[in-house]
């Protein structure tokens, strides 16, 4: 989906210098295209899950539509301090510093089928932590799917193990 | 739309004490339910609107699905920090403290009809400052809908001028 491209926006040393950021500002602002995205993943995964996991904040701008889309639940794995139920919580490395995410531990029923969605992978520890909250609340990660993936980064290799989808490469 | 309060579940003392949360998973858990919510979002203000703007983190989970059944375009207003093009902010008051706003110059036209999206209205401290930046833009605030409304706390009162539309109200 390369004419994807056409809407996500390059912005260079964001947010940190030599860092460019890919903003899909401008996809979510194509109704047609951001319908296209939740359509892909719509029917690569129809029939093979349960329950649609995104992470917060931009997971649950594909995850939540994604989730109606395919007529099952919508699980929010959010950042530390947000869920109010009981909950697991799991740190994990990024460049410099840590990032804690959370999950409701009755999000996801014994043996339930679970994609996992976020709108990026970049070094997939993110997707990694998520994928081990779903597993510890006894669900089983069916697939990692994501719009943009940013391969010089090698995430899937963090991900070993899981079937990982991404609708655009760079 | 009282039936829809099977579906969320009462937290006490959350995020602190003497707070009764009032939290959205289990509706988020019901595709049904969770798509009802949407369609009667879309089918009060389907043609009345061109941008849907959603409040991050769970105007998001509302808001992308009811841009995409509007065939509108969605706009995110972030917390601070996170959007990386040219921006505009709000600083608001919260009970204690306060926190910031922001969105992108270029995320809505000029004179285009905004609904401005959350789930839940409380005091109306951050829908009001959504609306202010929605105009500083160059938008125009059609209302802002929330699928749940605290009413005890007015935020009606803080939001004059706005129509103001809420599913469930406490």
């Amino acid at each position: 989906m390369e004419h994807l491209k056409q809407l996500i926006r390059d912005i260079p040393d964001f947010p940190q210098p030599d860092i460019l950021f890919r903003d899909i500002t401008p996809l979510l602002g194509h109704p047609t295209a951001f319908r296209e995205v939740v359509a892909a993943l719509a029917e690569r995964f129809r029939g093979r899950v349960d329950v649609v996991a995104g992470i917060e904040s931009r997971g649950f701008i594909f995850g939540a539509p994604l989730a109606l889309e395919l007529d099952v639940p919508f699980v929010p794995i959010r950042k530390v301090g947000k869920l109010p139920g009981e909950k697991l919580t799991r740190e994990y490395a990024l460049e410099y510093g840590t990032a804690t995410l959370e999950i409701h531990t009755d999000a996801v029923g014994p043996g339930q089928r679970v994609l996992v969605l976020d709108d990026l992978l970049a070094t997939g520890g993110t997707a990694r932590a998520a994928a081990g909250l779903i597993e510890a609340v006894g669900g089983s990660v069916e697939a990692v799917a994501v719009a943009i993936e940013l391969l010089f980064l090698d995430g899937r290799g963090a991900l070993e193990g899981y079937e990982v989808h991404s609708l655009v490469q760079y």
